[in-house]
């Protein structure tokens, strides 16, 4: 799904495959600008000194488009970038791949890299996208981000 | 070329060859990391008002690698980063291309993201790296980073 606001165009996905990079940057490209910055969140093998085999990830996809569409509205009024893509797997997200994928172009590289940064720590702040470490010696549960305000009840 | 600092790899590359963002990210994708961090000069259609048609890259290569390779060694002190790429290419690049592309893996987001500017500032600033934007109406001058402080000398 995606919306166009202002020149740029917003590119917004909540998706069970595998998320490709090379098609974020391609979605972003563009000839009037010089720059694309993007941030990948990729499965890490530990947590809390536990090892950690996959990560499970959920969301409430409405709320979550309706809340990510809200950040690039932010991104569009505070930098002046040009196109947006925020990506999120949902499920089964293996050692190494990618929960989620941001690309931004902007004429100028000072407003993706900062706009980058606000993208990712806004969505893990307001996004209801609930994730699960899944351990070598039993599973964990659903939690909502940490950084999370938005409430404290988890996915049924 | 690469070279090894702490435990973490750093690869640069200097260029005439299509830069690969896939490469760079598998280049430092890790199981240890949960973040990876790019940032991807592209030429720009315009410049000062006037229509670009490309930009030829030069470079004084040796230098540029140990330039490169020092801020590599930065940005390991300054943030905990794990893998390192810093691709940069030269000769032609047509409109939409990558000329550099920098990518930062890390435990968390914070190291990656905030390296990742630091290296393509501190890239601008100190390597001698020149560019020319090749116009429609007439071609430019090489001109060294106009962010350099480095010298004033162009190739010959």
């Amino acid at each position: 799904m995606s919306s166009e606001l202002g020149s740029g165009r917003d590119t917004i996905e909540i998706t069970a495959d595998l998320l490709s990079v090379d098609e974020a940057v391609k979605t972003v490209t563009s000839p009037t600008s010089g720059a694309i910055s993007l941030f990948i969140g990729t499965t890490r093998n530990n947590f809390d000194g536990k090892e950690v085999t996959h990560l499970e990830y959920d969301a409430y996809i409405p709320m979550a488009v309706k809340e990510i569409k809200k950040i690039c509205q932010d991104m569009r009024k505070k930098w002046g970038v040009e196109h947006i893509a925020v990506w999120h797997r949902i499920g089964h997200v293996p050692i190494t791949e990618s929960s989620v994928v941001i690309a931004v172009s902007s004429p100028h590289r000072k407003a993706s890299l900062e706009s980058v940064q606000y993208c990712i720590d806004t969505l893990k702040a307001t996004v209801p996208i609930w994730k699960k470490e899944m351990y070598a010696e039993g599973e964990g549960t659903w939690k909502e981000n940490k950084e999370c305000s938005w409430g404290t009840s988890t996915p049924s």
